[in-house]
């Protein structure tokens, strides 16, 4: 199937992170490719990606980098597709850089910022997924589902953890 | 016309910071309602607003929220749809505090997050924006124009300034 | 015996943090309740829990989350009850995103903060216990035989520290 | 009247902020004093204040410091009365520094920790009237008063904000 | 004189803390040249433009930015020259978002960083010279005795000051 | 011999970190005391520890303490002798509350605060020393060869490294 | 009379704050010297300043700077004598990079740190005061006079503040 | 061959760090010398380190060092070569005082400084390298090829990720 989201990476040791992204979309049923696309390293092929992503059909974008991450931002500006950026947790700095590199753009270019690291990214592949449900009854109703499982889990650990001692 | 776009803040003094995202809504003219709803001090008039969204028509809301903001996050956990969170600029803490309560969400209900304040606020609408225009040509089409007269404002202002001295 | 103090907390993996408390009220023979309501999994959960607390006898809430941590501040908008908030050490931010959302409420709606993690845990039990004591004699004086031991503890350690070679 | 709640800070240069806290006090009708003690400068008062205060008929103690504060920490560390600490914005690190002071207390003496400044403040009047109110019915209906006129004033506003314009 | 130095900024709004580096290099008789180029508003313009660099014979490039700051980056992306990169003071952070935006690179493609705003600004002046000295013997003499004006400056302010009093 | 020095700390569990201070003390030959006093658990005894201190003969007090620490800055409002502090690393926030707890002292009562954890209660250490040496001579001659062999380690170590290789 | 404190700034610009030293260190007859003198403009000058202050019977320094704050350190590491280092607020970071480029010394180097900007430069010059006293017995005795007129004046400012209305 | 990049660190333990230099200095077939000089333990050899370096031959110093690190910034105040900072990582602030108290230097006496870390580190030898490289023609095209390298590798893992699944 053609895919609608882009989720793209600086390096294939965000993979760890960013697998989190595509395991919910599998979950979710929606089509998406994935590539290593480093803003510092390959810049051309970012723009390139960037601007040929409309026409391939893809509808969001999710991009994860770490430390001084540009690869969020830098694709915004070459698309008028929505961009989700992820904070990758970066070495000395924990991906606080990270995140004030991608939330703090200026006006006229907006990247949707997650939380920093794997919490992050599982919710960048939601975003992804509740952006395109509005023009998507089965997704929407998919969503609905994924929304009552969460629940039904923690309502579940309650009943369990009534029994838990010190 | 049919509201798709809900901008929703915490009080009446959000909105020096939050008329921004409706500026743009107008400018791109796409239809959207704003509502005053405190998570704190309205809390059942939030989830209602949230439960209803939907079915109203509305495809995205904004949610902008200063200190310890709640707004955001709590609406995203009452819908399937996706909420985009402004940080508003605190008075102590400069917005430091939104930005950490706004994005740092748990895996299972994201936020899609801006930079503080007026900026933020800003890219908020073109965020929203950007969501809807994979799925409307005419918006697509604007955006785009959009995007052209920022790039020329840029380049008149840099001829412009090869003539400045110090 | 019906519990007074209710202690809350998003998930089961705030539990290793939040059995402090419930340590601390069984030392001090402070009947409690606790139960796993998450705020963004289970919303209205959480607010029929705050909702009913009163008239169930609960006289402290002590709620506990991590990140953008919501579940104190918004269990302290539905409930005139007071609401003791503990900071779960977070995995990037190390709590400090969880102490920032928890502590930074706006005027109207206070939740009373205490440190991130452990230590923080320990004391949101202390605290419950210090706002019952006033109106509760045999409480009160343990609460002060409580202290009474931890200064003998500090002081017998400094008797054997005495002791210690480099 | 005997007053319940003591009110105290450690210059008179908080009294900017901490007349918040006196403000609720009095619109909820609750008795309080207030005193100008120092940590730092009238140590040995410091003490005698927190050792007598539960003698006196105080049930609750807020204190306000900014900068390396020790007055909320200190007061707790001599009474079993439980203590509300206020971080005053200060000078340079605009009230951070106050919150890390007050708020990371170790484990075996609680401060109830509000937010940085005015908003802090009121929030102190208001926790302490929380922590009377389970054990005084009158004052819990104007608790529940005051946060129905809260509510109404957020609805209010709501209706007149439909009308503005950008 | 064929410009060595390029200085350019993302908005004309940059030129109050990026003129200082101009006016050290005039000082210094550096022959360089000015542009506004946006990283996110004309991102093919900033491509070209350092594509370019090398062959029209520019040595170092100093690009300054605030907040989300890539302007620096995607420039040194793209070129073999260095790049030194100034933070720019921003609204809500004072340029914290800018120096962490610019610094925190990853191996592979670094940016000289120098403090945010106006002092970052002279030094980037200043750094861009040292760069050019140890090849350009009048510069590093001029360069000499720029340094020995700041000594006898700061001498000469010494000397008036052990006449002021309290 | 009567101790010059006292070494005090909040709890045994300071002693990985303040033995530091006590082997400089013992490498420079100064006569000192330690002491576990706890600032919130045994609050008197740190008061009469303070008020005393100058009586016994002691010059300096070093005080190490870690989150919320107040043990320096208490100690410092009960004595004229000098107070040096130490910030010990904590848990969650690595000893920055420590370190603002501890240096940002109200103006009258100050504290020589040093660098956090291990390395700045090593020099707790050598500044108690540095305190004494200008009023005894032979101390400040062992200050001063202490110096020296610092210096000839590096040098020795700068010979070695020579050799070292990739 | 013969300076037994050096007070030492890196600029004309920071006497505002370390004119506070200065007013001390005058209050209680303490004679001190003040020069300008910069790290980074006139590094001869500091070492050649440090190296003979013992010689000029100087027995504590104290240096004021901001920013990448380095004439505290670098002089502590050229003289035995003890050094007091006051953090004057920067203008971007508030003097917070002032504060951890003096406080966060390495072992073997101290450097007495007090608060950032006016509190800590009045407390520098109480520190020196504190760390003559104990060889000093008028001195001492100035300083317990300094002492009770601050607990004076809090308790006269007390007893005014009692007649204070909202 | 002649040196011409002298890479200088604080201590042998810095060594783990700023190996990255030295690493890619040779692999760039760059001259370059290694030295351990501390700017607190043997500042005079520090400055005659810096003060000769020019007449050497060198043309770039690069720095390395941690905490309170003045290292950097102290060279370039004595030599009007340019320098390179590397903040190395710290214990308990994860190096981020190392990057203010390098980056944050006053006007007049800039500090090029590179991210906290190895990477900072690599960089640091990268930009020493792009320094020269305009003077330089088979540096040039070394430096073009390193680049070239790099993008291979990102594309030549890109291919080899296309294959991973979850």
């Amino acid at each position: 199937m053609q895919p609608v989201v882009g989720v793209v990476m600086g390096s294939t040791s965000d993979w760890e992170t960013m697998k989190q992204t595509c395991a919910v979309l599998e979950e979710l049923q929606i089509p998406y490719e994935k590539e290593v696309i480093s803003a510092h390293r390959t810049p051309d092929k970012m723009f390139t990606y960037a601007e040929k992503a409309y026409d391939r059909g893809i509808k969001v974008i999710v991009a994860g980098a770490g430390g001084a991450a540009h690869l969020p931002g830098m694709i915004a500006a070459k698309t008028v597709l929505p961009v989700i950026g992820v904070p990758v947790e970066s070495k000395s700095l924990s991906g606080f850089d990270s995140l004030l590199s991608i939330v703090q753009m200026p006006g006229g270019v907006p990247v949707a910022t997650v939380a920093i690291g794997e919490a992050g990214a599982k919710n960048a592949g939601l975003l992804a997924a509740k952006q395109l449900a509005p023009f998507d009854l089965d997704l929407y109703q998919r969503l609905q589902q994924y929304r009552q499982t969460m629940q039904d889990k923690v309502e579940a650990s309650q009943k369990e953890f009534k029994t838990w001692r010190l």
